[in-house]
């Protein structure tokens, strides 16, 4: 039976090496989804220092934009998708221009509900702070806030992790 | 018997929206406290958007700074009282002056255990980022921090919302 | 038996009154370890604000830099050592150098299993805003939640504080 979780949580608290541990033990076989792009130095450096931590079995796909498409070429029974993260694809998204973005959220709103396997879903809380002075970071806040909303209807179970500790949402 | 809850949570985590769904299944009148001021193009916006999201049979009192005077003339015991939200009046308050804001604030810290009927109030958690330069943004911080809790000792209950997803934290 | 316990939070969101208490509850000595250097105006503001809310029963350590040096030196088997706060700490170590920041965090590590007593550490949650554009702020952010976890593992317990109430995470 397909089981989808949300999992969340602020910059370094841990959500990512949670949701490795949850596809781990799911014992099968895991495709890792990146949506980092390596556009500087630094993000080069974050993506090599993640990829460093995982097992080497693991698939990796890389997709900066097309998420659901990417989702649905790979999803099967037995498998499961780790997504890391979907705020950075957000961020890609918004980057490009607005019509695409809307149309890549449509689709993953629709892909969601009919992946076969596991889905494990990775997304930073980024509206926690002082409203930003930057008109498009209020807007990605804006658009990252309403997809957690959505997706947290479409998962099976949310979960908020904070110091590396898992918190169940639902 | 009257029951006062705060509704907490970040930027588009679905904490008007939760409060919203429980003010409607009082099933009975509700009056909606707007603190919002359609001071830009982005705010008016944003305003009409929440506006046609509520139902129309609700009364609608905006008022950016006299909160407790307002909720002392529109609190009935049958009846519920919705104010969205009080981050925005601490910031409508902060534009006027200090003292004006001190004595709004303890205007409402009398007036929530005296209120008949449902009380309802949301406010945005704006203080789990990076110390912000500006010092007014820091000061803001400080006082919704302040003022969530004392609320939260005010209350019977305290809700966070994640996701738009509720987590009851009194 | 020695308790370690994190105490987490926004700013203002009452997580050194929740340690305060937490401290105050153990009926023995406590030492208070307040890591904050009075800089400016501000800061002196707010190390004058929190002193005057602490019993005059407990002793003082002030120390930005070297605190496991400082917890070492005065833990006691009877004693409960309050520190108030890692990302301060964190903060004075960042504007010395790396290396030093690194020596600082390993001897911490090393140090919180081994202490005799009670131990109450304060930490800012500061990673669920946007992105920061300063790196040096990205560069905390990310030291401060790695600092979180790895502390999580090593204490006994983990308190979220929000709106000054307690939400247990370990």
């Amino acid at each position: 039976m397909p089981v989808r979780q949300l999992i969340l949580g602020g910059a370094r608290s841990g959500k990512s090496r949670h949701a490795e541990q949850l596809a781990l033990a799911t014992g099968g076989a895991v495709t890792y989804v990146a949506t980092a792009v390596a556009a500087d130095a630094e993000m080069q450096e974050r993506i090599a220092h993640h990829r460093a931590q995982r097992p080497a079995a693991w698939s990796l796909v890389e997709e900066p934009l097309a998420l659901a498409q990417v989702l649905r070429a790979h999803a099967v029974a037995d498998g499961c998708l780790l997504v890391d993260c979907l705020t950075l694809w957000l961020s890609n998204l918004l980057a490009v221009d607005d019509a695409r973005m809307q149309q890549e959220i449509a689709a993953l709103y629709a892909a969601v509900p009919q992946l076969p396997g596991r889905l494990l879903l990775v997304s930073n809380e980024v509206g926690w702070g002082i409203v930003p002075d930057n008109p498009l970071a209020r807007r990605f806040r804006d658009e990252a806030g309403r997809l957690h909303q959505q997706l947290a209807t479409l998962c099976d179970h949310v979960t908020l992790v904070v110091a590396g500790l898992p918190l169940a949402l639902k």
